[in-house]
């Protein structure tokens, strides 16, 4: 369905997470059978979630972590932990830090130098924990770094941006060829985020294995404000999710994972996400309320800290139980902040779905949030 | 109407009781003409109000109250009246309970068993009083404890769940068969909750007198935030009253009952319930208003005590009149809250309708809340 | 355009005025070329507007002053004025009730008697002023005094009820016949409120001289919680200026006033009740904001002292500036609470419109508020 | 799309900058090789924004220091500049003014009698800094003061009202005759507001080389509330820029530009005009928050003291940082109040554009706000 604007411009309508709502159909289930495994190339994981690269939801300790609880954490390569011997000091500073100055000194604790061997150091200490690791690159810098990422040894290798496309143009420097550099690379490349069909078949037809879809819509995130630029979730995950059905037939059979990356705050969205088509959801500050989270009470992104105009803040976040509990309950709340998990393997069973796979065919209605 | 979210998904609007409103037409009435009579089996009630099976709304003395006021009320048997001797004490205890403790304590509470005994002497109380008597379990226990409850002998046999389906599938037990259930019983059996027309179009099949339609909507209820899931009423009520027609000509006219439950919090709720298609209301929240309701300035349903995920909390309500004022009026408040059966009658008046039945054909538009 | 809000219930989308905006067109005007005359019957009015019949709105001295600003001020015929000798003194009580003891004390104050010789009286000391003279009844105690106000004498006869039907129904007691009665009736009689095309039709057919669009929707009431009815104004006087148009080619051209009555509490109220198609407003709220008010400082309506069922509070409102000013400025606010007629006057030039019938035309569009 | 209000009344929807946002779409940019020249008649800026002619945005200081910034800052010529020889102290006491007198004294500083030599001295003092020169005069004025402005000598002369038509009638007064008046005019004149497709055709087609587009949107207006008239932006912007396309046409080839004035409180707000089509913005509140502006943290417009309907106030804005911060970052903040030009260029780089009047043709989606 199109608008009419204004006489020189039309639009369609776009959804967010708030506009829709899962009906429960004819027939219901045992959340016990329920399934929530979830593969992605070689891998399979018995969680259909990412933990975000952002220096307050993933150290190499709870990338560890996310791993043994069936999971995957994704380390962010461009952040405190390899920039910084020390990374825990400067995790403390920045939790600590008055309202008034936090900006400022994260634009400069994030100005020193990217390490090569933390790169290598940090990769190296997940490995060694037995759980599958990943680490995430932003486009610009993936050609200085991945060589040393990829020597490192990462099983999924993630190119995160807000928006990356798969045609990026340059005057001045030379743009990282997605295509052939993800075929010239042996592992499995998740790239995004993407908010439109075209932008993700394009992403597709380079070779990733995987799609991150959202343009900063988190928590954390001002971008409709500063940029004007909104990609409201539910619209963007089922349109990439018919870029897939499409990219399907197009490649003759190759399909590409939709992992739902922003505005995923609660249990209910990440149902949601899955039934607008989502594979996976990659999530940050749904993860960032864990106790043991290394935000510490505490949420930020990249954005944040940029030093020309930031579209973001570093945001309190309420703490709610350790990861563990906020992945699997019992949950102490009843605001769907905790036993993720849990509610979406409860959210199938009502529904009567058994695996991720299928519920992506839930019923949904348009239903704005309000206070009933 | 239906609505593409995205490429791969469309979505049907669904309408909450907010979202709508009744309209007058050309003919005005007496209020003192309309009649709110509700038969269902062999049973005819002055007013079609049935009080919710949750302790802060039925004890057995307010079983017997609502009996005597011409409704009825539900006595829940999985409760505190079934798990206790002294059940007051532990209303008592729930209604003193600090905030920071009241999930835990009152899972613990929950956690005592069943006892038979006092599932018999409840309703036995009851039925003393010569009013009907009517009792619920859920879905998961009906296979339990039904004998005793029909042992005992109840007048309406109500199933009551978040979800309940013609079709639970189960690896691990066998589920309940409702239509052989029914089939055996000699009472008229109400189920639900149901929130659209498939699932309650199959509940009618297993031979209901009648079917609720709710999906945890209430006051006390977070689902949506937790599960995704919402099934705003209007529209629900609508789709089940269409299940009904439906059947009804299947059925080669058998007439299932189709009863509003949850969402109901003031008068102009249960006006559009009825004006949407419902025969009788289910009341939990507009009822624990009363002075004299168990809940004692309490709500709280079984969700709030759920151990691994809570969906909804021990809430507090104003009391506003004792439940036969919050029922008949005089009403001390001008919000809605009370004589709610005054107030369904004018409205029926207004609009120049005199039964219930009839009122269901009443005009409405759509017209969101807002402050004018 | 219909919307399906279930199976069983499809219902047409209604708009309050908040919903709508007008908007300019290609010419300009200057604002002292506009009229704002209105003539209904024999008279002929300056400004379109006439102050409610509530008793925080008009008291004889108000009605007196309303005539000589060159609107017409009708006093309700049931309210203190014609219970009470010393009014004054009734009002100032009511004034200083305390919140908690306001409803039950003001039930009382107008269980007083109506005294038919007050009515004679109070209608002698407005005509006396040598300004046209208007009273209201309710269709409930029409029957009762219209002799009364006959033979004291009336230039317009209100008859306004919240619902008001060409065709009420009643077991109990012979109810009104409008059009046997406004035939027999030597003064034009201005009835309702009625909300939809269907109900101001059949007023019409009854002979009045002009319908009253409403349904108690104004800021002292409650209908909606209530009762679940609710007309948006935007909608109601669309319709009810249809009814106009199909009844002047019915009638071969008899043309019936349509005066918008509720939800008008700012001059861009005003401008859309009658660029919905509005000849005149009757004011309630943005009246009551007159420092030299009856109600000083506060508003109430005949629901908010209904004995069994309330749908309205006493309110305070916020005191603006003399009645004199709140007409026609100068505005010391920019709030659109005064300088009313000067509101409308702009309005019409910016949109290049002359007078009020022409400006019924105006263009206008969606565009529901929202702060911007 | 039509919508039916009501029988006798039907209407466009129409949207605010707060309803659509922008989209990314497959290619993305490097903001450094993104263009933001607008060149209209001989002048080339290099940023597409004109300071509103506004005391509290606009004085001979900062039309100079927005001319050396590369865009253009257009002096009120019936302001405090023109009116007051010491302009400063009159700002100085306007910024003192206690809450309850502000619209009282700024109706009388601003009854001063414009002096003719004023307009004439400021002009100079801005063309001696080198910068292009650019004053405004309402309709009403512009005859009595254009003599005086064009001797002065201006490079674009800005003819500003809230609503200004092709064709205005009046009784008492010659009006202006905006064709025969551009015609003989040397310098290119802007013209405006307008806000339908109609109003700006009709004025294109008196030799206008611009539109200002708009309607009292601002954050200091209250248009709505006051006179009922309200023109959401985005949809006035794209309307114009249909009149714009549809001009080019009927002219064989004459491109008047598009200038969108008011609701541009942020740079999001900024972006959006731009998609819509326009090809300029002028800034009033975004500017005002510069901590340089002279409104030195309040901000005004001429409806707040206007002396019979006030239509707008006295309001306090955040400062933010220097004008040229808030023009070219860095940003301080992250809510899109500085670094306006460095947000546009982003937002066109993200969405792959490389020129403003390319941008115009960028995907945006209808998506109100709401906090996600």
């Amino acid at each position: 369905m199109d608008f009419e604007i204004g006489r020189a411009k039309r639009a369609r309508r776009a959804y967010a997470f708030d506009d829709i709502a899962v009906v429960p159909s004819r027939r219901t289930r045992d959340p016990e059978d329920v399934s929530t495994t979830w593969s992605i190339d070689a891998f399979t994981f018995d969680i259909p979630v990412l933990a975000a690269p952002m220096d307050s939801v993933v150290s190499p300790a709870t990338a560890i972590a996310m791993g043994q609880f069936g999971g995957v954490g994704v380390l962010d390569l461009e952040g405190l932990w390899t920039r910084y011997e020390d990374a825990e000091s400067k995790l403390a500073e920045i939790r600590a830090l008055p309202a008034e100055d936090a900006t400022a000194r994260m634009q400069q604790i994030y100005s020193a130098p990217i390490q090569p061997e933390l790169i290598t150091s940090r990769l190296a200490e997940i490995r060694a924990a037995g759980v599958p690791v990943a680490g995430a690159l932003s486009p610009q810098r993936t050609q200085e770094h991945y060589q040393t990422v990829v020597n490192a040894g990462v099983d999924l290798f993630v190119i995160r941006g807000t928006t990356v496309s798969a045609e990026h143009v340059s005057r001045t420097s030379e743009p990282l060829n997605l295509k052939k550099f993800i075929y010239e690379l042996d592992v499995p490349v998740v790239v995004g985020g993407a908010a439109t069909y075209t932008a993700a078949l394009h992403l597709m037809r380079t070779g990733a294995a995987g799609v991150l879809v959202g343009f900063g819509g988190g928590a954390a995130s001002t971008t409709r404000a500063t940029l004007g630029i909104h990609a409201p979730m539910a619209t963007a995950v089922a349109d990439v999710a018919g870029a897939r059905r499409d990219y399907l037939d197009e490649s003759g059979g190759r399909y590409v994972h939709v992992i739902a990356d922003g505005g995923l705050g609660t249990a209910g969205d990440i149902v949601k996400a899955v039934a607008m088509g989502a594979d996976a959801v990659m999530l940050g500050t749904a993860l960032s309320r864990a106790t043991d989270a290394p935000g510490g009470g505490w949420h930020w992104g990249a954005e944040a800290h940029h030093t020309e105009l930031p579209r973001g803040a570093r945001v309190k976040v309420d703490q709610v139980a350790p990861l563990e509990q906020v992945l699997f309950g019992p949950s102490p709340v009843a605001d769907g902040t905790a036993n993720l998990v849990g509610a979406l393997k409860r959210s199938m069973a009502t529904t009567g779905y058994s695996d991720v796979k299928e519920f992506q065919r839930v019923e949904v209605v348009v239903a704005p949030y309000r206070v009933d």
